[in-house]
């Protein structure tokens, strides 16, 4: 492994445990759930040929570009899981358009609905779906409680009105509420992340149960963040499960307590370009253009922008991270690795520092050319 | 301007504007001062043509690859001015070995000079330079205060044996001494940053003084970061000038007060998908993969990942930022912009929101694929 310049390192074994802790759980619930992992935290073909070994055919993205990417590698049943996007009608008719397609939309307006309808209608539709007509599966997206988007879950009357707009189009078809708890990640406790998780299925079930007394019909519920999926002892009260960054975890993660740290499957290899013995720093070439500017705060309130890890001697892999041993500032390229007067030492010799991100969607995003599985 | 997904407006007669102003300043200095612009905030040919119309040869940049980029767009005269990173060498090799090409390289301990002593013997030499030999201009890094990287200015005897080392070299040309006063940004008035300005260069002219005096030959100085360059009022003391930011400003600027609102020369052109009148905040396509994590905290301790204009009627360019309106949280693909009752219904019927960007440096590097310039 030779690294010139910053290089995401993917663990791949790692990333399979983590798969696979994730489909076993699935599994174990008393209901049949699929599971439609979000690709948006990796973003890769190869890390998605690993979903495709443990048997995955199901995936999330956010956004229509990167549909066309997976579509391109033989994804045929793709959600875009954000709000549909009017300006990208064009995209998603082409995506449509591709043989065996399975792509689902989310809405969270009538506007939205009548615009896809008008947009879509013709040769658009696909199939099949509950009623036996070929349709684009919809998901009406739910405000659980993040307040980024979709419909607050106790406006019912809304609710109930989008879906008897969707039933009524000849191009959709309701799939059923969608949602993302992504407060979960302002939680402070493991117990609180728990909580989001009763909370969300007995918002979104009751929703579900108005919509049922009100004769909708069939109705899924879709969730999706990595810390309640991670740390819900057993799944229920859901049809689909939309994790994503599970896969690659990170140290917002690890503060979360969604994950341990040999957990983490991603570490960003970075060159060091200079030795500061007097104040015990080195600094890397690896920046925020590499790692993001995203940081955690320690318990003494300083920042830290990532771990640091020195790579196996196998060249394979990092280690466990150097205790008090931290990325304490980034500007553009570089990033400063400060350290105590024991690890100093370890990281003065190193050639390579191992850096775990403090948020992998954002490393993995900025790093997606440079990506090594090992 | 259809706006289909995020892409980063460049206002070109901005640009000119805020190039031209800090040539003037250039130019009313009392000694012959090289304008050197860090091409790493635009990573743009196109921006860099415009710069190139204005009679600009000289350029810095921050990487190995971005050196080659620029090379490849006809530029002769680069400074990577990172410390050289010893992994790369075949890249600085590649560079050196292009007709015409001027490339200045930059170190801060004696190892790396006789790494590339060593590494880039033979042909690799260029020039003319002072000597009148052909040699690879080889700067010493000084530290004045923002501790990243480089020799700490009053290590004196060590930055000799560098100059020493280096002089003693038939490949490197020792050609004076670099600095980066980047603990500007850290600063919490106008006047503490014109202190850094003065502080730096009095600091760099006693190493050359000291030098001077034990007889090691021509040196100059070179300064670059956008603070202290925006906000003195004549510039004195140095040989070359290498900011960067300049060329766009950003909110953090603005913030410093090296900056006005209008000065601002990008934005963000975001798609709107979702509207929530009922907490006045609109969701655009447009996160952190965008604009970057970065934020800066407003007088009352909000969280600002970017403030929001609205599109020109004509579609070109972008209006004063709307009051109180501003991304108040990003995640991946999504912003959120939160406004007052006023201002709400101005974005409430928008499709398109500009955003003023935090860092301009972060944000053009993350749309650099998706620039456009009207």
């Amino acid at each position: 492994m030779k690294i010139v310049k910053p290089v995401l390192i993917v663990d791949r074994a790692q990333v399979g445990r983590n798969i696979l802790r994730m489909q076993e759980k699935i599994k174990r619930a008393a209901t049949a759930i699929r599971f439609r992992p979000h690709f948006k935290t990796h973003q890769s073909a190869q890390v998605g040929e690993i979903f495709r070994e443990a048997g995955i055919t199901s995936i999330a993205v956010s956004s229509v570009s990167m549909a066309h990417y997976f579509a391109s590698y033989g994804w045929r049943d793709i959600t875009i899981a954000v709000l549909h996007n009017r300006m990208e009608i064009d995209g998603v008719r082409d995506l449509l358009a591709m043989e065996g397609m399975n792509l689902e939309l989310l809405v969270d307006t009538r506007g939205t609905i009548r615009f896809l309808d008008e947009q879509l209608k013709g040769k658009w539709g696909q199939g099949p779906d509950a009623t036996g007509k070929n349709r684009v599966n919809t998901w009406i997206k739910i405000d659980t409680g993040y307040h980024r988007t979709g419909l607050e879950w106790n406006r019912k009357d809304e609710i109930f009105c989008e879906v008897e707009t969707l039933q009524k189009s000849k191009v959709l078809h309701f799939k059923g509420l969608l949602t993302h708890s992504g407060h979960s990640y302002r939680a402070s406790s493991r117990d609180e992340i728990k909580g989001i998780y009763s909370d969300t299925v007995i918002k979104m079930e009751e929703v579900r149960n108005d919509l049922k007394k009100r004769g909708t019909g069939p109705c899924e519920i879709s969730i999706g963040d990595t810390p309640t999926c991670s740390l819900v002892d057993v799944f229920y009260g859901v049809d689909e499960v939309r994790c994503g960054n599970f896969v690659y975890y990170d140290l917002m993660q690890l503060g979360l307590g969604s994950c341990r740290i040999e957990d983490i499957a991603v570490a960003v290899a970075c060159p060091v370009i200079g030795r500061y013995s007097h104040r015990r720093e080195v600094v890397v070439y690896g920046g925020a253009v590499h790692l993001s500017a995203s940081f955690i705060l320690s318990r003494t309130n300083e920042k830290i922008f990532g771990l640091v890890a020195l790579p196996n001697e196998d060249g394979q892999g990092w280690g466990m991270p150097l205790e008090e041993t931290f990325i304490s500032s980034l500007s553009q390229e570089h990033g400063v690795a400060k350290s105590t007067p024991k690890n100093f030492s370890h990281i003065r010799s190193a050639d390579t520092l191992m850096i775990l991100p403090v948020h992998s969607c954002l490393t993995a995003d900025l790093l997606k050319e440079s990506t090594l599985l090992v």
